[in-house]
């Protein structure tokens, strides 16, 4: 099927494209008042992202609502680890928690390499939200990076230091590249199994980034995040890993199409170190969408000129927080769409 | 009273030392079991930072038992706000809690600028450690950056994004300037009654650095964070703005003598960006203690190594963390006590 703005897809292959295009990571949520009303119709997180049809709907939404270049699945990152053995509830306020977590060489023996099929509620709301968007805009899946999932399964919830995870990379660094593998190896899997089901474009986020030195940060996931991209080929792919300042240069040598840069990350520094053969997607503080209507376009317009008019995806530097005002992230991207270099 | 180990302080001023001084943040703390022995004893973490002989005998441990080359006062960077007029709880796993935070002009209007006499029990703690050290090592003071009260003070809590604090930047930048100065005035008194009470090196903690931008870090922190520079003129003077890589290069230019660095950032790329007149603190991953003694040493070595002979005062790139084991913990201070190049 052909799609008819198809904005994302071209400036990630680095074509030249009439404007900047623009999707929101988190635009699926609780910004949206039509988001909480599907929610509201629901047992809780995890019920809406194992239903297809709720999962599509939500999907859609920004869309609609937001006008965004882009939509992106409706999932959560921890699918995997739940796939490969160890499940996981999503508690109110407190986020994910695991009951089971990884401490041993048999816990690691005993997971399972995730299959696409194991995840086959992701599957169908692909093809379900596929069918909606009906060639409107592209279609995004995602999964977490290696170190990411790792640093959950071992931690078993959130965490600020992530200590327990790190603790298991200093004192088990075989094991640990041993789960880290398993953990790569059912992510191909399931990022296959996203184009297989129609996704258009795939992103992997290594939210825990920012926790580990740049030595490890090669070792445990820079690494594993290059088997993926080596193994994805048919779409284009976006790496975003939050607070890696240290390893841009390194980023700049993965085989993917684009790199998403966080607020803290100065634009210029960043294209400097990551190279010219990259799309940069980002970066906008989104604390930003907080401040008045007339701060937000001045903001977004220097991060546009700053970034300039050739590979770029705007996005903001994180996920919407879900205090933030529909009308002014839709403001925010207004502003995009409407300027012109 | 000449201090007889003076590494610090000359590593600090730039000259030639013997060996690679150390010292730990956090090292006062519940890695110590004298401390904990302490701690049992009191009612709870302020008061032990309020009673200037409980105060003064766990900045001492650390010197006795670890051998370190300096001392850090016991205390806590919420004791600004504190005096300015916002009390706060430190509670059990949850941290710090302001009952009452600040919201609107008058809430600021109604804040005190502090003088050092109102945080006497400070001010007394210091003479005391300075007493029963009795020059055996240097005494730092220290307290919070402006950028890091202020978030606490309108957020009222730890947080993962701050992103009230950060939203009253977007929204009130006056009022958040306002706030600032107040903040900077009130630790710039702080600091010189430290000064006056005998502490032989200052250093400013900005922990929550890494939240802002590269242009919200310049207005709202490095702003205030030279003013405090400029006024201490006195003793060596350390700045440790955590997760600032964007930054770098202009904390090169502060007049100060020594960037303190975190973990996550890359030793030579620090060194170029922050320049040859600065001092470098830091920056093994407190997690590194988890490992065995073997991988402590090649580590701690290569560390050494890569800042080089001189102007390095060694330290960790964060708190020690609670449950490392003291023997580790110690290990790595002889391993840089037995170090030459």
């Amino acid at each position: 099927m052909t799609i008819k703005n198809d904005l994302i897809l071209r400036a990630a292959r680095g074509e030249k494209t009439e404007r900047t295009p623009v999707w929101l990571m988190r635009q699926a949520g609780r910004v949206l008042p039509e988001y909480r009303e599907v929610r509201s119709k629901m047992g809780g997180f995890k019920e809406l992202v194992e239903t297809p049809e709720f999962a599509c709907e939500v999907t859609i939404q920004p869309v609609d609502v937001l006008g965004v270049d882009a939509a992106i699945i409706f999932s959560d990152i921890l699918v995997i680890p739940e796939a490969m053995g160890l499940p996981y509830q999503m508690l109110e306020a407190k986020g994910p928690w695991f009951e089971k977590t990884i401490k041993t060489e048999n816990d690691i023996t005993q997971l399972r390499i995730a299959q696409s099929h194991d995840l086959h509620y992701v599957m169908d709301a692909i093809k379900l939200a596929k069918k909606e968007l009906n060639g409107r805009v592209p279609l995004i899946g995602f999964a977490g990076a290696p170190w990411t999932i790792f640093a959950y399964m071992i931690e078993g919830s959130g965490s600020k230091t992530f200590s327990k995870a790190k603790k298991f990379l200093y004192t088990q660094p075989e094991l640990s590249h041993q789960l880290l593998q398993k953990i790569t190896d059912s992510t191909i899997n399931y990022l296959k199994g996203q184009i297989t089901a129609g996704a258009d474009m795939l992103q992997l986020f290594d939210s825990w980034a920012g926790v580990l030195s740049h030595e490890q940060y090669k070792e445990f996931s820079l690494k594993y995040i290059s088997q993926i991209c080596d193994a994805i080929k048919d779409v284009p792919f976006t790496v975003f890993a939050k607070d890696a300042h240290s390893s841009r240069r390194e980023m700049g040598k993965l085989n993917c199409d684009t790199i998403g840069l966080d607020w803290t990350m100065d634009i210029p520094e960043s294209r400097e170190m990551i190279g010219s053969t990259k799309t940069l997607q980002g970066n906008m503080d989104p604390c930003l969408l907080y401040a008045s209507y007339a701060t937000i376009k001045s903001e977004t317009i220097k991060m546009l000129r700053a970034f300039g008019p050739d590979r770029h995806i705007a996005n903001l530097g994180h996920g919407l927080y879900p205090d933030l005002e529909k009308e002014k992230v839709k403001y925010f991207v207004d502003t995009i769409k409407e300027f012109r270099f």
